[in-house]
């Protein structure tokens, strides 16, 4: 079954990509339980249940070697220090990778592996952040404006979003502060057990 | 195996990715045989071997689900009335996709199917074009500035460059004409046989 070649046009100001496939946008709401403070949450939702962000994409097919390739914009926010961010995944097929390139605006791509280790990049326009296999990921809008992002990964690669509830959250929290944002440790998290880390590294491999 | 996440800078004038694993260059010498017009060919060699164009990706291992990113710079020119253009190939895992996005300048994705189909479309600034599994692909300059283009693909992909020349070149040639350029047939093409052409959909399927 041959597909037909296409061209897909990104508007980074707007969040689109035209000939997409699939869009669809988290609101305040969808994010109930990521962040530290409770109040905040309940405040900023009793204003409006706003977007939060918006992903489109194109995914021909969902294949084992296809690739699913789209845009993501998130406006900028707080909630408490928090910044507004996506409520993060790891891959359901835990060894795919992805890629995420800024457009516009300033991020972080926060990432934490199986065993707890840490690493934040900044994503700026420009900017391609390697997720490697087996890497939870989160962006994090750490700007005044949207942060808007193109990523790719492999068709197949699927999302489990219940692993990071599962912990308690991530092993860090992006916090506003004087020069721009820091990370704090999330008192809460809750370490992987053996078996947890060696069943995400088994899963794809 | 955990691999560190990383980030990556792109430079679309130099052509040039920041923390790359790969870089190669071709020359016109690499590209004897692809044009139609021998004499000009050989003219143009004659007044210096030039880079016609380079590639600089990053890929971090070639294991299947993984993937391989980079930057290909190609300088305008032409050979008679063709522009300078890629090798071009289909890939090694026939059933791999790529895009391409258009970076800097105006090109045209040449694509190819095994059974003979063939489709053109632009590569802009901010356009992807997505290469189906089993397309032949080659990019053509068709401005008068560097063509730069950024590519995503499976890192098990492998290329096959000598399916090109079983056909005694791709079904069409892009050449200049007063609108910019138009394709026309390449009479010495060879239609793929039945066999070759269940082969090719079978490669990783």
């Amino acid at each position: 079954m041959l597909v037909t070649p296409s061209v897909h046009h990104l508007s980074p100001q707007h969040g689109t990509l035209s000939a997409s496939t699939t869009r669809y946008e988290k609101r305040l709401s969808d994010l109930a339980g990521l962040y530290a403070d409770a109040a905040a949450f309940d405040a900023a939702l009793g204003s409006g249940d706003r977007v939060v962000y918006t992903v489109e994409d194109f995914r021909p097919s969902g294949a084992s070697g296809d690739l699913c390739f789209g845009v993501t914009h998130m406006l900028p926010g707080r909630i408490g220090d928090e910044f507004f961010m996506t409520r993060g995944h790891i891959h359901a097929v835990a060894n795919r990778p992805e890629t995420y390139r800024g457009e516009l605006g300033q991020g972080v791509m926060v990432m934490e592996s199986p065993d707890g280790q840490v690493v934040t990049l900044q994503v700026t326009p420009g900017a391609t952040v390697y997720v490697p296999p087996c890497w939870i990921h989160r962006s994090v809008n750490t700007g005044t404006e949207p942060l808007v992002m193109t990523f790719v990964y492999p068709a197949d690669s699927g999302q489990d979003y219940g692993i990071i509830a599962r912990s308690n959250g991530m092993r860090v929290r992006v916090v506003a502060d004087a020069r721009g944002w820091r990370t704090v440790e999330n008192p809460r998290w809750r370490p992987r057990t053996e078996a947890e880390i060696a069943a995400i590294h088994a899963s794809g491999a």
